[in-house]
């Protein structure tokens, strides 16, 4: 499948998956920290973050010889999907918290609560439909097509 | 799970709820339509459809009484969700479109192609670690955990 949604979820269209994606972003990088935070079976844990490794999100660098210890590190791949994490929280903490949201992002200096939007970086305009349309481009020329 | 990333998961968190909400976000409505974009087998759309209508995503709307027919239209919460496909599209583009990008979202006035970023609507800057830091809330009370 040619559309950017359908190959983003070749690699990641699974639970677990954004989840073990979740937590890297958050500076974890040890099996048995995924295993705590995630309470997944580790034969189910190994598997996917084996897919995330072949996927080119997460590579394994090895931090002790005697016994072989191998972490788990997010590729530049891996670390920009934090847009797309971030945009599920913040869907998550609008509709999906009714006692109040349990995990907020904040200004480092000011400490004030995030309200994270996307804009498009070339107009400086949020991402509406009025403002926006997709457009489907013949890949191997480049050409757009008619809509 | 108290995380919106897992209770928007919940939700969505499957390949072909996400792909529905996509072309449910680009127009589509009727059953014939998402099974003709998304190659699926009827019954597998029937209970996906099923399931976004039950997470409030997705709402019947009856086009033909005769005979009975329904749509399916997004509700606020299931437009709401535009961000998180729009970041995985930005995502897929950048990484995973070697060919050329296949999908794009244009400004209707000018045809320049968009760059969608996420950014802070309270203080305008950009969602980056160096800047914002996650955390945790007691959502009983509302108050701070220590990190």
């Amino acid at each position: 499948m040619q559309c950017p949604v359908a190959r983003s979820l070749e690699r990641v269209g699974e639970w677990w998956s954004i989840l073990i994606l979740r937590d890297a972003l958050n500076g974890v990088t040890r099996f048995e920290a995924f295993q705590k935070s995630l309470d997944i079976a580790p034969n189910i844990l190994a598997r996917r973050l084996r897919a995330l490794v072949e996927a080119g999100l997460l590579e394994r660098r090895r931090y002790s010889e005697r016994p072989p210890r191998d972490d788990y590190v997010l590729t530049p791949c891996g670390r920009d999907f934090q847009p797309v994490v971030i945009a599920m929280m913040a869907w998550g903490n609008r509709h999906f918290a009714p006692e109040g949201r349990a995990v907020t992002l904040v200004d480092r200096e000011t400490g004030i609560e995030a309200d994270p939007i996307l804009i498009d970086a070339v107009s400086g305009r949020p991402m509406s439909d009025r403002i926006f349309r997709l457009t489907r481009n013949a890949p191997a020329t480049g050409e757009r097509e008619r809509q």
